[in-house]
């Protein structure tokens, strides 16, 4: 019903995660209506990611670079190694302002239920990091998969670097979260976790 | 904080219509896992939209052509005139299957707080169009600045086009409307114009 180069443009926005018809005929209407040159700055971002963006050596993180900043960045503490399942949660964590170790990305997380084996994730170099290292926090997400990870990176941590300190972010009540809307699984970690005011 | 490139292209998604910044990072986190050639198709998309694209010279409609399909289409009534604001207008009615007259497309609205004024609209080839047609039908949206244009047309179009016909999409409750969650002025409408069963 569009004309085809509309029409494939929609297609195209639809591949975007939680984009349906509607919010994809949204955005192509709105780049069909933008001036060239804003049209073409876009595409050359999309090729540039491609071109440019690759996994940090050490850590997974993605970056422009060899190694990402955070990996270079010699005032951080190297001997701390915070283990997440995605770039996202590097982004999450440094907006925090409060933590000053190195970050390791698994880019995934152990997962029956779609078939991801602990060979599929970065760990290799998760290992011959931990050697050197004081403190491994574990801070993949409060969900089946993520615990299943978690559990799966402590025993093998504690296997291949003896002494290792092995932690788990805690779990529990959110900031503003009230206990009457909060599931059983949170209050319970709220409950067993609880601390000496 | 995240690498240039990256940045970039967050920025790129932000620009598209309710894209915030955790939705334009999602988009822009896919982009950097899918394969390079789907990355390429996208951006082709984009460019190829660009270069295509244009409004069909008899309805103002998008096309790939000189005109749109259906200004194209001798099988349509084109005595029968349904004027829309947008081309999203158009695709919305022709998926109800039940009009086979043909459209002209504003590209806008008469409009006091945007300053958007009659001589932005595309009006001029509706004035030469509707003096060879039956009826003009004027389907702008039921918001004040949908009113005021077809109030504004409604009185051009019997000026200058003496004896044609001029009709007003009907107002009233939607499919699946019910009567306490429809606001006063839906409500209204839906009493003054009630028909007789």
């Amino acid at each position: 019903m569009y004309p085809s180069s509309l029409q494939a443009l929609i297609e195209a926005f639809r591949t975007l995660p939680g984009v349906g018809e509607k919010t994809a005929e949204r955005y192509a209407l709105m780049i069909a209506e933008q001036p060239h040159e804003e049209t073409e700055r876009f595409a050359q971002a999309l090729l540039n990611v491609k071109d440019n963006l690759h996994r940090c050596s050490v850590c997974g993180n993605l970056t422009d670079g060899e190694q990402c900043g955070i990996c270079k960045d010699t005032d951080r503490n190297h001997r701390q190694i915070f283990v997440v399942q995605s770039p996202k949660d590097v982004l999450a964590m440094e907006k925090t302002s409060e933590y000053n170790g190195v970050y390791h990305v698994l880019n995934g997380l152990i997962s029956s239920s779609k078939g991801v084996m602990p060979e599929d994730l970065n760990l290799q170099g998760l290992l011959e990091r931990a050697k050197d290292a004081d403190e491994v926090i574990l801070a993949t997400s409060a969900t089946m998969d993520g615990e299943t990870t978690a559990m799966y990176l402590d025993r093998l941590l504690k296997k291949e670097c003896p002494g290792i300190l092995v932690t788990r972010i805690a779990h529990g009540l959110p900031a503003g979260g009230m206990l009457d809307y909060a599931d059983e699984i949170t209050l319970s970690h709220a409950l067993s976790d609880r601390k000496t005011m």
